[in-house]
């Protein structure tokens, strides 16, 4: 049954921060960075941590419309000013901080994620659903090199994952009965709504998401069709199951 | 100061039908097939000229507001089960009206337009920007070879061109000021709204795209930004402007 359910899929559709891209290493760095230039010191590593634990909290306030709609890069910012104040960094300019706020289009896939894509392109439709901005998306594949068929985002289905609305549009942007679509992400509160809109899962977990004291879930779930080590081995593994 | 509008841009987003690719032959030579299996005989490039000039007509009921939102595969599918009824075909079966209609996600680019669209890849995000739904695009960008960074479509902004807001989707999804987007059609029509919403404009004329009878008007026009005789050219003329 569920080898079955694996060989109907057409499209895969990917998580993208923490499951194509390591959005913690690169933001650190970014930081560093201008740190650097602009004399200040900082634990690099723990400021990407806040940055990216004001995520869920904003996004939320949009999703209960406590926020008209509001993309990424907007809340990336006023994340980024309230880290900026707490830290006392006040010596940025406004293209500076516009130019920090952007290391969001510039992070670095992991090691497998470029080859194991266009794998995966060769036999599926590849492509992001991210809560992510389409131009985050666009520039952030121009800069690793992610061979997108196209680009899904909240930002087109105007409502943030695990809203069930974002995971449907898939099925309906990509003409595709939703049982057809699989969602791949490294996190499984993701894989647990997009099941519970019909589509297929993989999950794909990653190791050093949080750095060294990243903590992987690996105990088994009803909604995860399919687990794989990266990209490479989740291709690998899709088409033995074509080969059935 | 036409030099300095083209110096900045950032983004190419292109007309589809005709303008990419090839949809007369690659429509005639769908039916012909159809016609040979089922038994029919046609003039089969006039039935593409019909199939194609149903389309504006019922596009236009949608921007009217006399259809609710409708995509292209639909519309499409609207105007060929009224052909079929005219030319008396009515031994096909739901199947195989269905994978005709489809015939619209497999249409040949021209010579120029892979080749073309890699060059301008290098320097410009390049994305379609075209009536056709996006599981059209991105199943004719797969059978083409077509290198989109992204898809646009007139069913993300839920407008269909000549609508300003079609356009005005493309500065709001790439994240660009409007004047550094460029359209890119082989049809006046469409670089004429284009620019009255702020775009600079691409005119590449395809004078084949109506067969031995195309017309194509070489008129300067002031909304054309800058003419070029097929992508590569386009590449070429571009490149050339960075330069300076």
């Amino acid at each position: 049954m569920r080898g079955k359910n694996l060989a109907q899929v057409k499209a895969m559709t990917f998580d993208v921060f923490g499951t194509v891209v390591d959005w913690r290493s690169s933001i650190a760095r970014e930081i560093q960075n201008v740190g650097k230039t602009k004399g200040f010191d900082l634990d690099w590593n723990s400021f990407a941590d806040e940055w990216r634990s004001g995520y869920a909290p904003s996004m939320n306030k949009v999703r209960a419309g406590e926020l008209p709609w509001t993309k990424i890069d907007n809340l990336h910012r006023m994340i980024l000013d309230e880290l900026l104040s707490k830290h006392k960094i006040s010596n940025l300019s406004e293209e500076e901080t516009d130019g920090l706020n952007r290391a969001w289009h510039r992070l670095d896939p992991w090691p497998d994620s470029v080859e194991g894509l266009t794998l995966l392109k060769k036999d599926y439709i590849i492509s992001s659903l991210s809560n992510g901005n389409v131009s985050l998306l666009v520039n952030m594949a121009k800069y690793g090199g992610l061979p997108w068929d196209t680009v899904l985002s909240a930002e087109i289905a105007k409502h943030y994952k695990p809203d069930p609305e974002s995971y449907l549009s898939t099925s309906e942007y990509l003409g595709l009965p939703i049982n057809q679509v699989m969602m791949v992400a490294a996190h499984k509160n993701d894989l647990k709504a997009a099941k519970s809109t019909g589509m297929i899962t993989g999950y794909v977990p990653r190791p050093k998401e949080h750095g060294e004291n990243t903590i992987v879930d690996y105990a088994e779930e009803e909604y995860v069709d399919i687990i794989a080590d990266d990209f490479i081995d989740l291709s690998k593994k899709m088409s033995a199951i074509k080969e059935v």
